[in-house]
């Protein structure tokens, strides 16, 4: 079960760097029992961000689930009961919900998929660890692991085992065009650096089998988000 | 001796991707035992590109020298010979030379000025070369080493020798904002992807040793280009 849920959101004083009072209001709006075991989980079966599309100049909340019992804790949380207000309260800020749109699908869905996908669009600053350190350039091989780690600790329905094909892809995966720009993620008191902008990424070679792994893992980091602090609102990404 | 002749440039059919053809243009009209010279040396102690200035709309050719020799071959061509038509052999295509600006400093001048630089704006595709395969993301140290190596190989007057001092500047500089993409480079008739756009740098800490040379290397690299195919068209840029 992969799930995402956009909510077109408007409010005086609302902007983009609010993800984290979005994900408080989130925590405190749910099962309070669920709350607390995703307190104490490394990595989250869930994401939301906050972000501008850009050609229609309109804010949206996109939270995406991408196993069932985050479906069951979060997004139906919007579902039954027909949030129309969010009270931010550190801000004293009131939201209103425009509008609301809902996508479910499969982990299976999304493997027989006929849709050839090869761009990235970061819609948040997003970043990932490599050597220690948070690196504002991406790397596209340590993002897909980041998917294929998150797909094989919370998906209900399947594993991806296979080493060698693994190892494969991330070998021959590569960035072929990028336009991309660093931007600051406001978390709390802190700034993290990322990147936004998109990317357009080929594989070396033409194994049918890497280029149907390459898309499907592209179509899940959909749900999963990229990179580190996605449940905070970094790594909220769109495939085209 | 360190000097930069900037030619605004029109005439139809010009675009910014015929760099190797005015590298050519160059090459024939000079003293022909120094463009043997050049021919077989690794590094070139000047750099040839051809850019568009995006505020003006305006493209230049602009030639820089970093040694005296190179000076005398070179850009004094153009001055003794009140250069106002180029003729594109293998386009057919005649260039009007619309109007020449000449600067000429030196590397103690550099060494020992107050102005304070941070940002690189690369105006034509910029690559380098790291574990054998050219990157498409910059590496700053990689980056700077290339102008370390170009003075020490070429420069009349100084050397960079102090291995320590050097290492530790590589080792603290940081690229701290960029906004870039990928371009082609157009060389003959192969592609050389490369990245164009703008970024800021610094050191961690506060040597004030330190940030003397790094301001020294950026106002060096504005004469000596940053990363590989600097004779060819690739890796101009200014200094902000």
């Amino acid at each position: 079960m992969l799930a995402k849920i956009e909510m077109e959101i408007e409010g005086n004083g609302l902007d983009v760097n609010m993800s984290s009072l979005f994900h408080g209001y989130l925590m405190n709006s749910i099962d309070s029992a669920y709350a607390d075991y995703l307190h104490y989980n490394e990595t989250h079966p869930y994401t939301s961000c906050i972000y501008k599309d850009m050609e229609s100049g309109k804010i949206f909340w996109k939270i995406t689930t991408f196993n069932k019992n985050a479906y069951e804790m979060l997004i139906k949380y919007f579902l039954e009961n027909d949030v129309k207000n969010i009270y931010l309260e550190k801000k004293g800020i009131e939201i209103v919900v425009k509008s609301i749109s809902m996508t479910k699908t499969s982990f299976d869905e999304l493997f027989f998929s006929n849709e050839k996908k090869s761009k990235i669009y970061f819609l948040t600053p997003t970043t990932h660890k490599s050597n220690g350190v948070l690196q504002i350039f991406p790397n596209i091989s340590t993002l897909l692991l980041g998917v294929i780690n998150k797909i094989n600790q919370h998906s209900d329905t399947i594993k991806l085992e296979d080493e060698n094909v693994i190892n494969e892809l991330l070998e021959k995966v590569y960035i072929d065009e990028y336009y991309l720009r660093t931007r600051y993620f406001f978390l709390e008191n802190i700034r993290v650096r990322g990147f936004i902008g998109n990317l357009k990424i080929k594989i070396k070679g033409k194994d049918e089998m890497l280029y149907q792994l390459l898309n499907f893992l592209l179509q899940v980091s959909e749900y999963t988000g990229l990179g580190v602090k996605t449940a905070l609102g970094m790594g909220g990404i769109k495939i085209g």
